[in-house]
């Protein structure tokens, strides 16, 4: 869709058609679409056109009612846009003053860069957080989230330009997906030119955090119960692949023997399976870290063997969403990584902004690792 | 006791009395004392008498039956001495030659430096492992642990001058309690000034964390059981002291309010104990750290809730042993600190080294930090 800026008096936008955006009112209930006829933009305010959107899996868990979230609420937290317009001065994170017209992608969460949080490099924890399509719909805010055809950018957030070239399937996932790949190998705090890596579970973050971590030198094991996964693992940069379904044992033995080490010196788990938490922490090696990433839902609690963490200085350690910093490390590897890797066949069927529901009943079926709203 | 080095030919030493080692047997059994007439350095050996052991947990630990270990056995690996012969140039941590009357502590691993592990910078896990107070007897180093005469210190160990004011029960638990304790701080990877630390276990190793803990500039918070090692615990430095059995919520409401956080950056848990380990990791603050020190028995899964470890961005991570650095650490703050923090005080009774199993008896019983074993 294609829109024309009609009026821009002030700081008060009006666009024709009016801008659309999908409203998710609790479980179980259809979307509803709200028109949004005019935009008041604060000095520090960016508008942005949606391109293409994609479907987080934590979407899908709202949505399945599997986690909390304050309704009504407009979802969708990864996509690429364009500026519409600023309502005052605003840079990009590289200090580019932003103008009408730019390809952007932008941060899940705005933080205030201020607080206690803030200042300890907690930037996702901050303790005036505004989280896009996490945070109920209100009055002055109501182009809250990537459903909808565009989204109103509040001041403090982080805006990274991106190139042209690459199809938007790419950059889509950016702000959530890849952004938060990149913090989990940071939290893993190793060099890993030569390092072994297990990553469990390969859906869109595994595969990413596969790509990446090859592209820096890594040798990654991927573990998925998939084979169809496993075979894209490959495509992804993986060494070798491992079945868990084979035993936990056998499952451990083979991942040791495809990457030829007695354990890994880093597991990052992806998946949120308990069984998968606890071979990421098995897998270790003597001073190894597992990174938690993908248990963002309530599960049975862990049964971790103390004297082993401490007999064999291992670290456990949970990694959630990413610094603003971290954004503009994923648009640049993708920038590069793209031609290199298949991410954007990682987007699957793409359903236009009315069929919102369809999308997320897709992304739920979980045979796509991301499934794309188009306005 | 004093010897009289009556013979250095070569690298044959010959002592009059003879050294004696102390051997277990196994569980059950009692000490025997063993002579060792001569004993053969290689060019890198120190023969070190002993002025002072101290009784660790873990030798308790393995004399209970808690812990494998292969026997016969010359237990102890807290201890200071005096230089009597060295087989060849040898020097210190800090690169001073050793001769014969120097007072020095030494590492309880003797670690190779070239293995991977070593390379590593996990020295305490080196392939070629030896180990003070834990091998097995073996004809050629039968003077291999701290409760005896004298202790044959092999080639590679780090060995620590220390000086000659400071009591003799300062320095002994300096190879273990002490290293452990600055070991398990920078596992925890935060700078000390104005953080919140917990320490859970007021023994010889939470009352020295929270001494070094504080003398960084830290608030420190020690949860203990016993009032008797809450009261000691303030002498150590912490601000408040903490009684863990009033409840787990409690407990946790205390430490918190006591500390004036939320949550603790840093928490170290000493004791070994499940309930002080789920305690240390529900303390922690957005972003923190618990540094597991005490789980060294086999003991029941801790049961860790992944979403809460991945939500708050927790790490939790072993600490065992310590590098040689860790050593030379011990000693300077030692040197400096005894003056402020009770040290000496720590060590109870002192038992003669033929006594030694009377002395493990009274270690066992918990009345004291440690106890001695005096040549």
């Amino acid at each position: 869709m294609h829109t024309t800026l009609t009026a821009h008096e002030g700081n008060d936008v009006f666009i024709r058609p009016s801008p659309i955006a999908m409203v998710w009112q609790g479980p179980g209930h259809p979307h509803q679409a709200m028109a949004v006829p005019g935009v008041t933009l604060g000095p520090g305010d960016v508008l942005v056109e949606v391109e293409l959107a994609t479907v987080c899996g934590s979407d899908v868990h709202t949505v399945l009612g599997h986690r909390d979230a304050a309704t009504p609420l407009v979802l969708g937290h990864e996509q690429v846009g364009r500026v519409v317009a600023v309502g005052g001065p605003v840079t990009a994170v590289d200090g580019t003053v932003l103008v009408a017209g730019m390809r952007v992608v932008w941060s899940v969460v705005v933080s205030c860069g201020v607080c206690d949080r803030c200042s300890a490099g907690l930037e996702q924890k901050c303790r005036r957080l505004a989280k896009y399509g996490h945070d109920r719909v209100h009055r002055g805010w109501e182009l809250s989230g990537g459903f909808a055809t565009h989204v109103e950018l509040l001041e403090g957030t982080a805006i990274v330009i991106v190139g042209e070239t690459p199809p938007a399937a790419v950059f889509a996932p950016a702000s959530c997906a890849t952004a938060t790949a990149i913090a989990a190998l940071d939290a893993a705090g190793r060099d890993l030119p030569g390092t072994a890596v297990l990553v469990t579970g390969a859906g869109m973050l595994g595969l990413t955090v596969a790509a990446i971590a090859t592209d820096a030198g890594a040798r990654v094991v991927v573990s998925d119960p998939d084979p169809a996964r496993r075979l894209l693992a490959g495509r992804f940069g993986a060494i070798a692949t491992v079945d868990p379904t084979i035993g936990a044992a056998e499952h451990l033995d083979a991942a040791h023997l495809a990457a030829g080490v007695e354990g890994f010196p880093v597991a990052i788990e992806m998946s949120g399976d308990a069984r998968a938490v606890d071979a990421a922490i098995a897998s270790l090696s003597i001073g190894g870290t597992a990174v938690l990433v993908g248990s963002v839902s309530p599960g049975a609690p862990l049964g971790i063997d103390a004297e082993r963490i401490v007999r064999r200085l291992l670290t456990v350690r949970g990694a959630h969403n990413y610094r603003p910093r971290d954004l503009a490390r994923a648009v640049d590897f993708l920038t590069g990584a793209w031609r290199r890797y298949p991410f954007a066949e990682l987007v699957g069927p793409v359903f236009p902004l009315h069929e919102v529901d369809d999308a997320l009943v897709a992304a739920a079926s979980g045979a796509f690792p991301r499934v794309g709203v188009r306005p």
